[in-house]
Order: structure tokens, then sequence, then C-alpha cells
């Protein structure tokens, strides 16, 4: 009888299987099990863990089930070398500016502005000064919640 | 042969099809074609027209594929009446602080704070401050985008 006395937890039910999208390759074999959650999530930022990724950068994330919302912190000089992924991606700098090089063009966004970025287009980008930025992907990055996103980790 | 002769106009390929959400009911039969750009898109908030919905009650918008991401400004007392809607939503309340109901319980959600919301559940809000407020969804909203949101919009 131990075995179904189970302590009830007042959750919701978890989120049904997760959409399936097209473009899974970057989640296959590495995606961690990220808790799909079906509740509201009232996550103040101070509460999330800040990730030193090199000495100019620095990152926060929370994740919901399709999407991903993160604060991207760049000291000045910072760069993020070209990229590409899946995931779609919409940047708005809130303080400070970014030199982007993508599709041919270099593109300055300045604070108050947005750059969206479709799926698969290759991108570096430079910080211009200190720079508070806000990146949102569909789906999440699996490399950025596996800590496989060695591109922006640095050696030295 | 005239049939195969086709203007180059150098645009990017456009998006495939959208991918398919099982929760499309909203979107069918209502929603503008909405030019699901493969371009990446440039965008300054002042560029973006601010559309007055109700005398407290103001929110501009930049749609992407399969994110949009709303800047959503709320006067003292705006009331957001209790809705729903199959887009997954993020909010980030920038400045202020907007009260929810949500789930059963009451969260106030200040500046600095994150509140993810399951696709489907209702909620309400009120403005306890003047708020600016960063509202993503994954898909992008149709009845935004369609001005069929009757719900936020002010008879008085």
């Amino acid at each position: 009888m131990m075995k179904k006395t189970i302590v009830k937890k007042k959750l919701k039910p978890k989120t049904p299987a997760r959409k399936k999208s097209k473009n899974t390759t970057a989640l296959s074999g590495t995606v961690t099990k990220t808790t799909a959650k079906a509740d509201p999530q009232h996550i103040p930022w101070h509460t999330v863990g800040l990730e030193d990724l090199n000495p100019l950068l620095q990152r926060q994330f929370v994740v919901g089930q399709e999407v991903m919302l993160a604060r991207v912190l760049l000291k000045r000089g910072c760069i993020v070398p070209e990229h590409s992924h899946h995931n779609e991606q919409i940047t708005y700098i809130l303080e400070g500016a970014l030199k982007f090089w993508i599709d041919g063009r270099e593109i300055v966004v300045h604070a108050g502005e947005v750059l969206t970025i479709p799926p698969n287009m290759p991108h570096k980008a430079e910080a211009v000064e200190d720079t508070v930025d806000l990146d949102i992907f569909n789906p999440p990055r699996a490399d950025w919640i596996n800590k496989t996103d060695q591109y922006l980790r640095a050696k030295k």
C-alpha cells in the first residue's frame, strides 16, 4: 500500500508531450528533460542564476514550453562569433548597442530597437557599448540549456 | 514559354509553410496574411505604431514568424478582463507592476519579474502602477494583428 501513497502536491497535470517541431536536429540526443510546465511560473530575474560564459558575457534565462526569454549582459568589446541555429530569434536591446553582421549587412541595433533573426540565418555580433540584451527564441535553445554552446565559452 | 518567365525580385525565399500548430482555432478564418519574413527585420520601437486600445491601454508589437514581441503600456487602474488564448505567453514587466488572477491565485508581477502563462490558461490583470510590459507570444496573436481583440477595446 505504501507504494500507492502519493503526496498530492496540488500541481496541475503536466503538459502533454511537447509539440513536435520540424527542426529538432539540434535537440536530438542532447536535450535535457526540461520540465515543460503547464503551471504559470512567476520568476524574478534576481532569482535566476547569472551564468558567466566569458569575462565579457553573462546570461540568464527563463524557459517556457516553446519559447525562451534570455537576458544577456555584454561588456563593450564582447564578440559573439558567427553562428546559426534553427531557433527563430527576436533580439530587443534594452541598454547599449550591438553591431550585427547578418545577411550580408552590418546593422547596429541600439537601445529601444529590435532585430528579428529568422531560423538558420548565420549572424555575428559585437557589443559596441556595455549592453543589456533580451533574446527570445522559439523553440528554446537546447544548447544553452544543456551548456553545449561552446562558441560562447571562452578558453582564455 | 511565357508561363515560365518569372520576375526575380531578389527576395529571399519565403519561409516554408507555417508550422502547423495543434491549436489553430483562433487563427482559422481570421488570420491576416502576415508576411512571414525570411529576412531579418531591424525595427526601432519608435517607428512602430502605438495603438490606443482604451484610455488606459496602448500597445505596439513586432511580428516574427512564430513569435511576437509586444510592448504594452498600461496606466494605473487599467484592467485586462479575464481571457485565454491558445498562444503561449511570457510576460516581463520592465516598469511598474501588474496584478494577475491566474490558476486560482493572485500574483503581483513587479518590474524585473517574469510570468509564464501556458496556452489556454485563463488570466486577468490589473495595473497597480503605470506599467511598461513586454509580452511574448507563440504563435503570434492573430486577434491582435487583425484587431479582433474586442476584450481590450473600450466602448466608453
